[in-house]
């Protein structure tokens, strides 16, 4: 296992032992409610979000413990996102992490429901752990605005809108990019922030993380696209993807496949380069993170 | 019309113009984003948490312009729990005040995600008018903190959930109180603690609306069920409100019409008593909306 690989699973294990404490909080009554929530939030997955967090607190000077409730509430807006996008008159996807979604296994219903209560449960760990962190309450508000807005009509559920309005229809560049800044970008973008901010950031410190995050954040939807194809082009010897089956538009159909790979390998260097070129950034965590996400097979 | 019918009048007429600018500060694409929440949003009813809201903050001493966005914000959370409440999955309701429900005219997708997308903004706007309310900000993150409990799991979420696990089965008085208290009630108290908070109310002040505001949402509940088997009663001639049709337990059902009738009457008493007793409340205009509240026929 490389150091990376090392640094990642730790950062995971300890998002996932304080996820479990929240699910742990959660009311008995309603049960269903209960085990929907946990069954999705204890599904396994990168944990990028939360671990993009914690390593942006940590870069910044921050305590690892004070970042740890905000890297929760962020993968509990993910979560949630995923959960509603699964459903049937979304993506309508059976499987997820090669488990059965949370609708397959606990009815829309509860699914949908599941999905409300992590939603609203982000908004109040990120309200509560604001004084724990030791952060001024006025960072605090300014945190709950900024999520708002990035996992909002403004930000991911409209980007959602958009992908589903653009299923079968052919979208340029521009508009691929616009509905992926949307849909995961400003969520990635936001995970990244809120690390900055716990770490009391200064505002050029934050606007170099920001543009390192959105760089990531392209480069990491751009290869998403990529391993859709070439995934399936190595095990089934053609390049019919889930995308393409979906009749989504991706960066390897709009550019071809060399062209995206190359487009991805700039974005990684620019990428790398906000965060050097900024002083006070202990940057080594968030750079390896950086090339590790585009050297992933999965 | 009476006076309090003018004032509640006056408040809906502020609470809908409020609404209106938070409409059109919604990004214009995607669109039907726009016009799904715009849609619910602007669909009428009594607007009767925003009015408590407004209402209790004045009654306090504070400005009616400073409660605006708290009220609307829980407005949004009002119709964001209709509008999934309203889905096939769950109540499977066509028609809400007359209007199609909302999957109805733009589809299950558009409806999921436009609720996704009011509960999101409710917490951005209750964080971002913090400060311009004049409010110190570590009440805004208490508000907040508050608001995610009674939305979420423990409240109004976790009482929808519970409300779908009783259909079809007999529940007890208890029960039923309970689901009452989390699908209904919880929101209806938060949106008089919140008025109060904005006027920053003593603790003392606090708890005697929190419980004035349990009250008339136990009275509003059972009236409620009242109305349904009267209302029906009286055009149909005979017992069978929707509420029997879904096989929902009701306060007539498990009381009888008249021991719930009287049992309305006590908690509005009761309620008036809570603060009347407590000094420092301006209490006329509360006071007429729990009378209203439960002389209403609809």
């Amino acid at each position: 296992m490389t150091a990376i690989q090392q640094y990642l699973q730790q950062k995971v294990t300890h998002v996932e032992k304080k996820l479990e404490a929240y699910i742990a909080e959660l009311p008995f009554d309603p049960t269903p409610l209960r085990e929907s929530i946990a069954y999705s939030l204890m599904a396994g997955g990168k944990r990028l979000r939360p671990v993009l967090t914690l390593a942006t607190a940590e870069a910044l000077g921050a305590k690892e413990e004070d970042a740890l409730p905000f890297a929760c509430a962020i993968e509990m807006i993910h979560t949630y996102s995923l959960i509603h996008d699964d459903l049937p008159s979304m993506d309508d996807d059976d499987y997820r992490r090669g488990k059965l979604t949370n609708h397959k296994v606990y009815g829309e219903a509860m699914a949908i429901l599941a999905g409300d209560a992590l939603l609203t449960k982000a908004f109040g760990i990120m309200a509560e752990s604001v004084l724990q962190a030791g952060l001024p309450p006025e960072t605090g508000l300014e945190m709950i605005r900024e999520g708002s807005i990035r996992a909002g009509a403004e930000g991911m559920v409209g980007g959602q809108v958009k992908d589903i309005l653009a299923e079968n229809k052919k979208v340029d560049l521009e508009r691929l990019q616009d509905i992926h800044r949307a849909k995961t970008g400003d969520l990635i973008t936001f995970s990244v922030r809120l690390g900055a901010r716990i770490a009391g950031a200064s505002s050029s410190q934050l606007a170099a993380v920001t543009s390192f995050a959105e760089r990531i954040g392209l480069a990491f939807q751009i290869q998403d696209d990529i391993l859709d194809v070439v995934g399936e082009q190595e095990k089934l010897g053609k390049p019919t993807g889930s995308d393409e089956e979906k009749n989504k538009s991706t960066y390897p159909a709009l550019l071809g496949l060399e062209p995206s790979r190359q487009w991805v390998r700039e974005l990684i260097t620019e990428a790398k380069g906000c965060l050097t070129s900024e002083p006070g950034i202990n940057a080594s965590d968030l750079l390896a993170i950086a090339d590790y996400l585009v050297s992933r097979d999965r």
